[in-house]
């Protein structure tokens, strides 16, 4: 990682005053160890890293507020932590800080079946919710890719594949224990499926990275897991013609559950990585969920919209081994990508349009990369508009970094001039920052006064989303 | 309406003063004329009226900001409003105040049919907008009953019987202009299907009742219309099937449209209003949307589901005529009960709890209006845990009316006994300001500093939702 000074909050005599405090309260459980202390400054990104002054492994709601105490009596920043797997640098604590580490409180507290949700503490990832959920018939759909914790999923407001058909986290939590920046500890909703009364303060706290408070408990929406499911894999001659068939998919009502566009970089490195033989073309790759007869009579419909395209051989298939190996090689596209030149890393970005100009957006920024000596697949969650390059980069040439920052900043500017976002789903962090005020104008004016209200000092995860 | 005395925040002068700049700048749109002001001081509600001082015609944007501007500068309370039809007293002016009428702002300003979504203004109906999107294949699915004006749907957080499968305003609208308090505009979000960039604005404003800023223009989500649509009817032995039987359905992921649930007061005053011949006992409504062959396949998993719980004579047709005559005897359940007994009126209620909870709620309620002398029929949303109950009540008779305070207090302490909510979809208004510390305890003290933040001289609506 880059080697960037932090610009410290606090004094050393203050900073030592706060972790004797925490150390009397956590004992073994606060650490200033190097290690311990690197390992937290810094997430998946290629955000610069910034290591905590010490981490504080916290095991209940109750603990955290006093955690919470403590830092506040002695203006200590707090960056709560899950499995870091971030993308924009959320994590990092540029002022120094206290790291508040949540993977102990990572308990599933109780299944409601009736109800379809599920009360978990934040720092179970997906996958193991979902093994625990597993006798229940139900499951959490919600899948970034990354074996991420759910409450790093609710900070960054996540999604992922499925979210064409399930939505993101912003639709599928409940309700959310808070525990504030002095100590006082909320809930921000009832259990009932719906409400009206009053601000929505869970959907204010999904996807705020942590600026506003830590989040200690989530009541998530769970689904019965389909009867059926079925997968299939589409190429294409053109890439308009992979986004017309999207945008024909969804208008027709189709409830696809998963519509992902790979192009052609990508395809080719995961026909290496993944040992695979597709034909290298902008790609689909599907999924459907329903009855028996559902899935097929999706998959035909689909199969027909395709045809009008040029998505020839549309092959579907209903065996689960072959629909493990479609999504499994979907998921390692990053690993992939990385194989294409050894001793690189990927710097992962992301946005998200309206799909009538995603066609337009994707060739403009492919007509980028051919232009430049920069290699970036590109994959797409098509069905909402939203879309990833992953830039292949070697961290010592600044030529590459450069470039890699010019590309990005322009792939940004063309979101927001097509009406769309600086990021669909990895979230602001330290990386998007700058580009905040250009996509919401004077409304964050509005996000820093409601930030000042809630976090006055200033100490929740500083430095991230806007400057103060 | 009962006539208590309004408690006026300005002087005669300071209003008249302000009455006068405002006067100067919209002319005849701005009447201060008795009938006028005494339209404009209630909703449907049963909740007290309040006249405002005055009441501006507004016509775009750039001119709401120009009296919200004037209204500051002159302390005087702001308090939008729209088709009128809001059940809990959001429009009335207890401080007094001007009344800002959206109505003429009810353009569609821009449909995009290949992104399902459409740009309008607050003063567009629900209705209306369905009539102008017609041509285009598409549909606003959200129907709280009444025909309300977007505006007021986005400020109450409004669902309604489709909410089951379509989600409520909360899910359903992607951006929002808004007048602040001072009089700036702010664009809450870009067009985007999903972003992660910064604090979720759009939800903050969606159900926050006009209290936080006066909302100009919004961006809603629209659906293609189904190719295929069914209804059917089935009565049931007990509540407890008809319960049983949504909540497996729901469980099943059988994607059901609308399930709604009438108790035996309610079908027996539908039977007498729409002169229909239900048999009267506790009664699913359904309808399913889909491809005909998805409808029927739907309506059989239903039928089977609803066999195993004592729901017997299931009934389903996909003719159009038959559909709309079972919608129009449910959207007429309130006139249905109004007509029960002559000269009365109608006082809704609704609570929403987890649907595990749903049976024992209903039955619970139906238990204490047994031991009552009132009258109050019954239908809910029963997919998403949510029901009302319409009292029957003659103003004139204050035990009737101490009657059903009583009752409704009882309703939703029990709702919120069961981890459910206060209102499921009708708002906080003035009518149930009384509860939402009970529902949400130490949350509402964060509600307080977000609306201080954002309107700190309380001007937006004010004495609604909570004290300040």
């Amino acid at each position: 990682m880059a080697a960037i000074a932090a610009t410290p909050r606090l004094s050393a005599t203050a900073t030592e005053a706060a972790i004797a405090a925490l150390k009397q309260l956590l004992g073994d459980r606060l650490s200033t160890a190097t290690a311990v202390r690197e390992q937290h400054g810094h997430d998946e990104s290629w955000a610069p890293a910034f290591p905590p002054d010490a981490v504080a492994f916290v095991e209940s709601t109750d603990e955290v507020a006093e955690v919470v105490k403590i830092c506040a009596a002695h203006g200590m920043p707090m960056i709560p932590f899950g499995a870091g797997t971030s993308l924009e640098g959320h994590v990092t604590a540029p002022q120094g800080g206290l790291c508040i580490d949540m993977m102990r409180m990572n308990a599933l507290l109780k299944v409601n079946v009736e109800d379809l949700d599920v009360v978990v503490q934040p720092g179970i990832t997906r996958k193991a919710l979902n093994e625990q959920l597993r006798d229940t018939g139900l499951f959490f759909p919600i899948d970034p890719g990354a074996n991420a914790s759910i409450g790093g999923m609710v900070s960054t407001r996540a999604s992922g594949t499925n979210a064409v058909r399930y939505g993101t986290m912003r639709e599928n939590v409940l309700a959310l224990t808070v525990v504030l920046s002095d100590g006082r500890v909320i809930r921000t909703s009832k259990r009932a499926k719906k409400s009206a009364a009053g601000y929505d303060l869970t959907r204010l706290f999904v996807g705020s990275e942590g600026t506003l408070g830590i989040v200690t408990e989530i009541t998530l929406r769970l689904y019965g897991i389909p009867e059926a499911m079925s997968s299939a894999v589409c190429g294409f001659d053109s890439l308009e013609g992979a986004v017309r068939t999207v945008i024909a998919t969804i208008q027709s009502g189709i409830p696809v559950a998963r519509i992902e566009l790979l192009d052609d970089v990508q395809l080719d490195a995961i026909n290496k990585y993944s040992k695979l033989d597709y034909r290298v073309c902008n790609t689909l790759f599907l999924e459907f969920h329903g009855t028996e007869a559902g899935v097929k009579e999706q998959a035909e419909m689909v199969q027909a919209i395709a045809a009008e395209h040029g998505g020839a051989d549309f092959q579907w298939t209903v065996k689960p081994e072959e629909r493990a190996k479609l999504w499994q090689a979907r998921h390692d596209a990053a690993y992939a990508a990385k194989a294409l030149r050894s001793g690189c890393e990927i710097w992962a970005t992301d946005v998200c349009v309206p799909i009538s100009r995603l066609a337009e957006c994707i060739l403009e920024t492919k007509a980028d990369l051919k232009d430049s000596f920069l290699i970036a697949p590109l994959v797409g969650h098509v069905g909402d508009g939203n879309f990833h390059l992953a830039f292949v980069v070697d961290r010592g040439n600044p030529a590459e970094v450069a470039e890699s920052e010019r590309i990005n900043a322009r792939l940004v500017q063309r979101a927001l001039a097509m009406e769309g976002t600086c990021t669909g789903e990895h979230g602001v962090g330290s990386g998007k920052m700058k580009y905040l005020v250009a996509e919401h104008g004077e409304a964050v004016s509005v996000m820093r006064a409601i930030k000042k209200a809630l976090d006055p000092d200033n100490l929740m995860n500083p430095g991230k989303i806007f400057s103060v």
